[in-house]
């Protein structure tokens, strides 16, 4: 299994901890500590060696921030965290903090008393982030203490090693574009923004700049690494030498100097010197690297990671390599959901579905002789009142039978090495009440409305986000989250900069895959979301038109629960779009499924539905 | 007639007047100046004394800037008026710059010698353009002089005097609050700002605050005026007193202390001596004022007009006004439209129509006793390719007669004390090709689906532009301008800062009066807007829903013409707005209209449409 159905969170050490912490704050010359989720690489999964806030309070979520001053212990947590947050560190020594509305920068001029010194750790902290510190502490007299070593890792006698998983060289076919290629057209923007250097500190931009891949962290296939590409001169990656075998050392060895991460300081340093202009991306590094770009002699130019768009817009190799996935996913998918509906209402657990999930996707893998690789994310497997959560992840605690007469949502994904697939599907148990089956119907109004949708060059991701909202708008719901994110290819699920919501300001350009996604949750009662990805192209030209435009194409196949449409709702445009879809489904699919029970279940999940 | 016909230009005037302020660069230190339309008071419309960029150049367009150098005379215009310009300038004297891509700010860092000293006068600018000004210049090792005295005012011999416009009372049953009050709650605001007093700018500010109006410009009831009011002690009013009769000077003199306009900077400077802070709106503020309070030694508090937001949100009595008024309104474009159709195509030109209509709200105004006080702006009466042009303004030379197989377009709109009106719609001039039928018909589509929209708190008016688009984005069409505009409330027709635009982050708050008009334009052949005006309201609940929705009420009543409907090309809900809308505007008016033949065919234009 690539998931864990195990809450590891040990609240008992918390109060030792704390307490040994506090008790470096006077050597430290500081009042107070962050410990935050994040790691020196900015990434969303973390490695163990990482994971220094469930180690110190036992709180294991995605994202938060423990401020430890000597008189308080507060873990900021986000709305989707308020519960985990009660049951994993002891109330004791923690209390909640509001990471949303009143994070540490807010929080601080409130409530820290005149003059205080807050210590960080300045690898685990983004320029932005530090900047906003910075003024909060001036505003009461205080100041931001850089601390050279992390207080927590001395601490922490177990710490685990830094992870040192192989690195495997991700070939043209996959990739479409050679790395020197890559790297050519970077340095060109050095050159152009007459720079010495660019620093890449995002892994994924790495593993894309350098086509390689890795396997550090969970469900995101980048190795923990970065790079230095000068303007002149051959690039440097810092990149353990024990993640790299004979061939991908030699791979690297045509396009960079291979070091140690131990050798990236002293290296940054010496391109720094003598007035060196550097490339960091301010929302990505680490602001330590600021501060030695700095006291080397150099200058700090910041402006956006320049892997970053160009990794957003896919090439051809890798859209039709993500098509290829998605397809192999698809079959995965119908696999599993006619499991799903032979088994008896009450009988199957979240966990026994997130399972034979899994199996079916290795089972699937296996015979298409293309592995699952990961899984993108943590599988979300809610049924019920659990589907309402956004962002359920079932153990062994809260596991629950799928009964009869709920909705199931299974929110799920894979990692194949021609591509990263990220499906949700709401599925009816049994007979379900109508007023369940009209949402379902409004939030299918709502991808329609993203799937069919055409729009002007120049639109951005916050221009189409009402669109998956306003059938639900009119009839009095919403969805607390956008309706969709970037995704890589063969990376990270979650991808930046494109995203479809209210305050994505990012143009939507050909190339980029997105996730289309909306919801509607009732919360203690049930949960609906239903998700494809699609990518962005230039539109084919319509008759009469005079603007050109661009649409999107949809990547994920997969039957759509029949059962939970209220064909009445929906225009004579979007149920066509719905047949057309199921249509195609059963006609992608049907050659890829051997079972003749499953071939029959997927011809009745795609029957037309009529007006 | 509220409107001219005629082209005021002057171009032959343009060689002498620019050498003569060329003549005046020595004398003042510098080697260049600004020519702003905008005036003292940054209005949409300006008086004839301060129409300087027209005297000096003959360009007569509502925006635009002129840059004089030794060397050149560059007026900068934005796209609409690419065609004008060259056709009102002397082209041996003048070239265009680029209003939107290249305005001075731009184009100086580009063009103009190391060193440039760029002239200004103060009181033509706001802070924020200075801003750009300055920073180009410095880049450029340039400075910019901000002159004592505008050295057009001082070449233009025969400059009018500044207006003298009668001021009246804005009754408390059309303003629904009375003046005290809100001055009472704008010194709240500057007291919990701790600041000394706020400098209200904006005239149409002024207007509503102390609830007076005036005639001083063309079309915007709002008297050319300016206050001071502080934090402790009486309100500062600075208006002619030529201006008051004996009863609005009895009314101002027990809210404020009623000054003449020239003792402005004296009683500023006091209030700024000693460190008085001073709230002051940098987009509406003349750079001059920012000067004059630091030069006293007062500090300047940069923050919106604190009746800004206050004047956006109407409250009951305007509301109910501006109802009327559209009812009102709606009867006279009812007497008009009908009019229209008895005339036989080709028989009627442009400017016959506009003054057609304003006759009829004349009329109309008499009979109701609630006359027409002005038009709200040029009425927009474009024919065939006309249509096209979104700003056309007809003058005898451009006009032409309304032809059979043509669609016309007229825009225009009213101001009654009770509301200000306005209003578009788009008519079929006999049998018109089903291409512009189809075309007419997705505009609708979009009004349709801003007039149906709920929308939770928070929406911005950049969450609802798109639903006006996609109908036409699915063709191939767009418009270039924004959906929707704010509106006063007998003010100006074009009112911040609420907006249905891509670029409006402004949240959408009840009582806020938008335009609801999207468009669809052919250049050189055909032109489509259909607009109505709606307010927001708190929607009512719906069965089912659990979120607080807001939506839109419609106030304008008026048919759209059917015979430009596609109705299959509408959903069954599209096509139920529209029937019900007829059917309302029907109900509503036919009481308003006296004569048999106007009733018969307004009975016509609102019969229900079939699927």
């Amino acid at each position: 299994m690539f998931q864990s159905f195990e809450t590891k969170s040990s609240p008992q050490f918390g109060r030792e901890r704390v307490t040994a912490l506090r008790g470096r704050f006077a050597d430290l010359g500081i009042d107070g500590f962050l410990v935050p989720r994040a790691d020196e690489y900015q990434g969303e999964y973390v490695p163990a060696s990482a994971e220094r806030l469930s180690w110190l309070t036992g709180f294991t979520g995605s994202a938060g921030v423990a401020l430890i001053t000597h008189a308080q212990a507060i873990v900021f947590v986000d709305g989707r965290y308020v519960t985990q947050l009660a049951e994993q560190v002891d109330g004791t020594v923690f209390t909640g903090g509001d990471l949303v509305n009143e994070p540490p920068h807010l929080w601080l001029p409130k409530n820290a008393a005149k003059g205080f010194r807050l210590g960080i750790d300045p690898w685990l902290h983004s320029p932005a982030e530090v900047r906003k510190l910075e003024k909060a502490l001036v505003g009461i007299g205080g100041s931001l203490v850089l601390l050279s070593a992390n207080p927590v890792d001395q601490l922490w006698s177990d710490r685990p090693a830094e992870p040192l998983g192989a690195v495997a060289i991700q070939k043209e076919e996959h990739a479409g574009k050679l790395a020197k290629d890559k790297i050519a057209e970077i340095v060109s923007l050095v050159r152009e923004k007459e720079a010495s250097a660019v620093l890449v500190t995002d892994p994924s931009s790495v593993a894309w700049i350098f086509n390689i891949r890795g396997d550090d962290v969970p469900h995101t296939p980048h190795p923990l690494s970065r790079a230095i590409i000068p303007a002149e001169g051959k690039p440097e990656i810092f990149l353990d030498r024990l993640k790299t075998g004979i061939e991908s050392a030699a791979y690297l060895a045509q396009l960079a100097v291979q070091r140690q991460p131990d050798e990236f300081a002293a290296r940054l340093a010496r391109v720094a010197a003598d007035g060196g202009r550097i490339i960091v991306d301010p929302d990505l590094a680490p602001f330590a690297l600021i501060t030695a770009i700095k006291s080397a002699g150099g200058e700090v130019v910041e402006t956006n990671d320049p892997a970053k768009l160009a990794r957003a817009c896919k090439n051809k190799a890798e859209l039709e390599g993500s098509s290829q996935a998605h397809l192999q996913d698809g079959a995965a998918m119908v696999e599993f959901l006619y499991w799903l509906d032979q088994q008896q209402p009450g009988k199957v657990t979240e966990i026994q579905a997130v399972k034979a999930l899994e199996a079916t996707r290795v089972r699937v893998g296996q015979n298409m002789q293309n592995p699952l690789r990961d899984i993108s994310f943590d599988t979300i497997s809610g049924a019920g009142e659990h589907a309402a959560i956004m962002h359920y992840r079932v153990t062994t605690e809260t596991d629950r039978p799928i009964n009869a007469g709920e909705l199931f949502l299974i929110d799920s994904g894979a990692q194949y090495i021609n591509g990263t697939t990220d499906i949700t599907r709401t599925v009816a148990i049994g007979a379900v009440p109508a007023e369940r089956k009209r949402f379902f119907t409004l939030v299918l109004k709502g991808m329609i409305a993203i799937s069919t949708a055409r729009f002007p060059k120049g639109t951005r991701g916050c221009d189409l986000d009402p669109l998956a909202r306003i059938a639900l708008w009119k009839a009095g719901g919403d969805f607390a989250h956008g309706t969709g994110h970037g995704v890589g290819s063969y990376l990270s699920v979650h991808e930046g900069p494109q995203r479809i919501s209210r305050l994505s300001t990012q143009e939507l350009l050909p190339g980029m895959i997105l996730s289309n996604e909306p919801g509607y949750y009732r919360p203690g009662a049930y949960g609906i979301r239903i998700e494809n990805l699609v990518f962005v192209r230039e539109a084919e030209e319509i008759e009469g038109g005079d603007v050109p435009m661009r649409s999107f194409e949809t990547l994920t196949w997969c039957p759509i629960d029949r059962r939970l449409v209220l064909p009445e709702l929906l225009t004579g445009e979007e149920l066509s779009w719905l047949n057309d879809y199921h249509a195609e489904t059963r006609e992608k699919l049907l050659p890829l499924i051997e079972n003749e029970a499953v071939r029959e279940w997927l011809i009745g999940a795609t029957e037309p539905l009529e007006a």
